[in-house]
Order: structure tokens, then sequence, then C-alpha cells
């Protein structure tokens, strides 16, 4: 059986990504293409548990460190737990957040620079990454204004000054820059139809033919 | 003001460091000396929080490196908020676990490895280690008969099979060879009162100055 496609959303709060894994995943479905949605922190029980630990509480809760750490403990569970399995059985994979935004909020947003997320990366994970990153970008302010209304109680990252949400972003093009061949950047200011018909292009022009294949 | 010095406890499950911990902090107060105790997985607000994902539920609820980064996390917290704090202002620390057992259960008890850790660590902490491990060793049948009646919950590790116990015992005798000039290898199946008598002999054999400096 042929592995999954492994697509990973990113991108700053309020940047609608939780509205386009809906909708990407209602394609492939229409398509044939068997398909899950995930997100992170989380995607397994235990997982969850530790997302309780990060989205809660105070902004200062946890030092940027442990914050990485806890975001990686996560990661792993939810690698060893559902993504890779998922993969195996041939199901496509998309998940909102993925290891870039331990590099954007905690290696550029909270200082620690992107080599040490990556080296921690390395230690958790080796070499696995997404085959395909869409980074869906908007200005800082129109983000945050979108968030409200979000989870209540899920709000500690959305509650970050300005400044670091701003450092975020620049990490997210940053990102993209460095990595053309995996990451595409989607600009998310357009309308919900817009953006979910660019997320549409992106894919065919990539696994058009796989696609293809499956749907006939 | 002088630094605090830092010592940690360790051994396996039943070793009574609980007990010995508290005996040689009166011991340490009857002498003048400002002191506090510790623990690990915990010591702070959030670093217990960690704990209670740890210490219960499945044995196999975590993938063994999702272990080792919930247990740094706490571990970095409890660094940076509580143990440093405290040396700084020149409190002993009395620590009832630390990076070894890092080492032991999740290094050699799960297999990661000792270096693995070992990066692990110096990713979360440099090089800061404790002035002083006393490692308690005893025959882990006897450990384990011994932990019988211990918090109710708080026993994923002590189900853990014995096999995995021999690996860990093992590992803490490894690590204290290799680092011959921090650990001291105590005895742990003489009754409680030769247990701290040891204790207290090591203890004045390396830091009689200071103390005896101190309660003048």
């Amino acid at each position: 059986m042929e592995r999954g496609v492994f697509i990973s959303l990113e991108g700053g709060e309020g940047a609608g990504k939780s509205t386009q894994i809906k909708a990407l995943s209602n394609y492939l479905t229409d398509n044939g293409i068997k398909n899950i949605q995930t997100r992170e922190p989380g995607g397994t029980p235990g997982a969850e548990k530790i997302r309780d630990l990060l989205v809660r509480g105070d902004v200062s809760l946890w030092t940027p460190k442990t914050e990485a750490l806890l975001m990686f403990a996560a990661r792993q569970e939810h690698v060893e737990k559902t993504i890779k399995p998922a993969l195996a059985t041939g199901k496509w994979t998309l998940c909102d957040r993925f290891a870039d935004s331990s590099i954007a909020y905690q290696g550029i947003g909270h200082g620690l620079g992107m080599d040490s997320i990556e080296s921690l990366h390395q230690w958790v994970l080796g070499d696995f990454k997404p085959d395909l990153t869409l980074i869906f970008d908007l200005p800082v302010s129109l983000g945050l204004q979108r968030t409200q209304g979000h989870a209540v109680g899920e709000n500690r990252f959305e509650s970050m000054d300005v400044s670091f949400h701003e450092r975020m972003r620049k990490g997210f093009l940053s990102i993209a820059k460095s990595n053309p061949d995996r990451c595409i950047v989607i600009d998310a200011t357009k309308s919900e139809n817009e953006v979910t018909n660019d997320v549409i292009k992106v894919i065919m022009a990539k696994y058009g033919k796989m696609i293809h294949g499956q749907s006939c």
C-alpha cells in the first residue's frame, strides 16, 4: 500500500487553519482520498492532556524551554501513535500545526533560536517532517481580531504580546524561505472560499496525478 | 553569600530516599545549615502537574522518549524556579531524584541509552549537575516489597516489570562508577538509623568544614 501524504497547516493565531483543514479534508474525501484531520498540541489522548497544560493559564506559566519540551513530548506521542500509523495505512494526514510552530513560537517568538529547536527536533523525531507545509500568512492585528470567540480558556498563546506575534509571523516566513521544496505561503487575508481555492490549487499542482489516480 | 550545596538522593523504588532526605534535612538544620527538601518529578506548581501525568496511569501510557521529555520539562521548571534560586540564597538543596533517574529509568530501563539522555540533559540544563549524589542501593525484590503502601495511584513506575527495575539498579551503579567524584553508593539494606549514620558520615567527610564553620 502506498504511504499517505503528510500535510501540515501552519500560521499565526486567527489565520483560518481550522476552517481550511476541514475544507481540504472534504475535497480529498470527495476525490476518493482517505484522510484524517488532527492537531497539535494534541492528537492522542495523552498528548491532549499535555495540550491542556500548554494552552491554558498564565502567559508566564512555563519557561520557554519547558514549553518547547512539552510541545515535543506531545508531538512524539502524536507522531508515533497517530500520524505514522495513519500514513502507513495510506491515509493522508492533515495536521493543524506541527514542528514549524515550535520554531516560530519557542524558537523565534521566545528567542530560544531556530537551531536550538532544530536540534531538539532531531533528538525527538530525527528527520521526520511533513511532505508539504501550508503557511497561512496574514497581518498580526487581523489574526488576533479573528481569534475573538475562540475556545474559552484556550488562550494562553493568543494572550502573548503583539511583538511576540510579529516575531512569530516573520519566523514562519523565514521557515518558508529556507524550505522552498516543502513550504508554500498562502495569503490568508482573502475570503474563506478564495483561500480554499488557493489551497486546492497547491494540492492539485503537487499531487494531482496521485489524486486522479485514486479517484478513477 | 556563599552558594548552597546541591545534593540529590537517587535509587530504585523503596530505597528509603524520602526517609533519609528528612533525616539529613534535620541534621543540617540542627547544625545551623538552612536547607530545603524538594523532589522530582515536581518541586514547582507547574512541575507537579507534569508529575501527575508521569506517575499515574498505565505503564505503557507514554513512549519512552515522551517520558524523558516530560521528565526534563518538569526538571527545567524545577531548576529555574526552585533549585537555582534556593542555592543562590545560600540554602542547601536536598532533592529526592534528579537527572540520574532519567539516565537509569529512561536511558537504561527503557533502553534509550545513557548518551541519548546526556544529550537531552545538555540541551535542557547544560552542565548543571548536583554537587553530591547519594545512590541508595538495595536488591530489587526488597525495594518493591517496601513500596507496598506508598501513595495510592502514584504507582506507574513501581508497576513496571522486575527486569526493568534490575536494569535500572545496574544503571545507577554504573552512573556511580562513571562519576566517582560526585556519586557515593549507600547500602540501603541496613536499618533506617544505620543508613542515616552512613549518610551523615559522607556529608561530614565532604562538607564537615563548611558545616562547622556555619554552626560556630
